[in-house]
């Protein structure tokens, strides 16, 4: 029988589940729209599981745990979440081990972008590295840090919020209640925003044209497809993107001198240019014994890191 | 017999020695003035170590071996420095080892910053706390961060360098190369720069007065006495220096989720009113799950702080 494990990613948009194998393989997935209010989360997640459970008594799969990731700060040890998670209001207080602990197997909690960087480190870009810092541009911009080969939670489970360091003082208010962080320029969300502030001006273009000359017709992937072909404002676009992540990037990077920085999540799937970009706005902005000998590299899992990652937390953390 | 090591602390104005216990008492202690050439620093270290080991005829110290802190990237098994040093020309490259490899004890070399912090950690404002952040503020803006209870180094001994995030785009030139590093306002060089700035334009109150009108007089002792006397310049010049580090460190403490936060050097021996003015300006820089529960606190070594963790790293990392 195979050793196995049910991994969940709760995202803002969308909750992921997958059964995943002790060599990082994806046996079996599938996604549910996140709903707003806590307890319909809890109540998905327990059919997603019961779903999984059912269809393994046709095969032949040794589920061994069950590891959820999600926003916000999260108590591996009780599984508590606690700290703001502004995409999913009253979440936080939520026992996340408690609402899997009905189907009797050991269960785990994480961070999400912790989560997805443990799955990028065993299974993705990270393979071999033991000091990473890993960022990743969604909705917000988190961070996962790899610190001897662990990943390092901080004394309260709150470290590698790496999205909030503030780049522009007074500026964009972020959820988290200060003004100017990195994550209002460098998500998704915040690349849409300098977006449509730069395309209200020039009105022209291959961007301007592949929106049919419509702001909302915008997203991440016309953005980075028109940065490949070419476009001068979507280029400006992402070298603001670039120019802010790296703001923010370079004093995590001159604090933890790791040997590779790994960018994942749908901006960094632009390509080498856009880790070219990247790369050129971090040069000037490092002191450089913490960064000569850095590698940047694109993540490989994708959108299923996380759920991965959260699949490995039963086979890296603890018995419970 | 007491158990003894040499701790040597090489700085940019004086390079300092002492006989440690394992108690981290200091026993005995000296300095000398610092020299501007590798050759002659290398001479004033062995000379200092000949007068303690001549001297030590007389004495009944065990002394078990001699560590060196130095500024700059330190290799810490090799000993060799690298990286660069703005204030010792030509130092980079030396091998801090050998200089007192001569006289037979086993050896060991650190980053200045992070021997302050070891030391701190050991026998200081650090002792029992296992996740640190430090900061020293000198000439330049050092850090040290514990994890674990280990100094943390990087993947290139090259971690921790706090000082050159940067913090005002385009500003005040570094020796690092870049613009608008932190230390170019938050260190001792910093500030005075600052408070030329100010005082040229309020020509007045206690501060003023206590220079005689003269900006050539202006210390960091003289700035902090006036800060404790009330003075609205002294405040004004304190807070702005308190501003500029605490935005390089918002960012740190984000990333490192510490339970301490040690705020070592000159400006910190300004009193709990200069504490009190970081924490006002940490706070509404910081996401909340990463600092609620942070304390704040000014280190208790004083300038001695490299001298001691420098005699420590013997006792501290594997034999060599």
């Amino acid at each position: 029988m195979k050793r196995t494990a049910i991994g969940i990613d709760i995202g803002g948009t969308a909750i992921k589940f997958g059964v995943i194998s002790d060599a990082g393989k994806v046996l079996h997935h599938f996604s549910r729209i996140t709903e707003a209010s806590p307890a319909s989360i809890s109540g998905i997640i327990q059919e997603g599981v019961k779903a999984i459970l059912d269809s393994n008594k046709q095969r032949n799969w040794r589920i061994e745990h069950i590891g959820i990731a999600s926003p916000g700060a999260v108590d591996i040890d009780s599984g508590i979440i606690f700290g703001a998670s502004p995409n999913i209001p009253g979440w936080s207080g939520t026992n996340l081990k408690r609402i899997v602990g009905i189907f009797g197997y050991p269960s785990y909690a994480d961070n999400d972008a912790n989560a997805a960087c443990l799955g990028e480190m065993k299974v993705g870009a990270g393979k071999g590295f033991r000091q990473i810092l890993f960022v990743t541009i969604g909705t917000g911009v988190g961070g996962g840090i790899v610190i001897n080969g662990n990943i390092y939670r901080g004394a309260n489970f709150g470290a590698a919020e790496i999205g909030h360091a503030i780049i522009r003082p007074g500026g964009r208010r972020c959820g988290c209640g200060n003004r100017g962080c990195m994550e209002k320029y460098a998500s998704v969300t915040g690349m849409i925003a300098t977006a449509k502030q730069i395309l209200s001006r020039r009105r022209k273009g291959k961007l301007w044209r592949a929106i049919r000359a419509n702001l909302a017709n915008l997203t991440p992937e016309i953005i980075t497809a028109e940065f490949r072909n070419g476009d001068p404002v979507a280029i400006e676009i992402i070298e603001s993107q670039a120019e802010a992540l790296s703001q923010g990037v370079a004093g995590a990077l001159n604090l933890l001198n790791p040997e590779v920085l790994i960018i994942g999540g749908a901006i960094s799937e632009a390509g080498t240019g856009y880790i070219k970009a990247i790369s050129n706005a971090i040069i000037g902005k490092t002191f450089p014994a913490a960064t000569e000998k850095l590698k940047i590299i694109p993540a490989r899992l994708g959108g299923r890191a996380g759920m991965v990652g959260a699949a490995y937390l039963g086979w890296i953390l603890p018995a419970n």
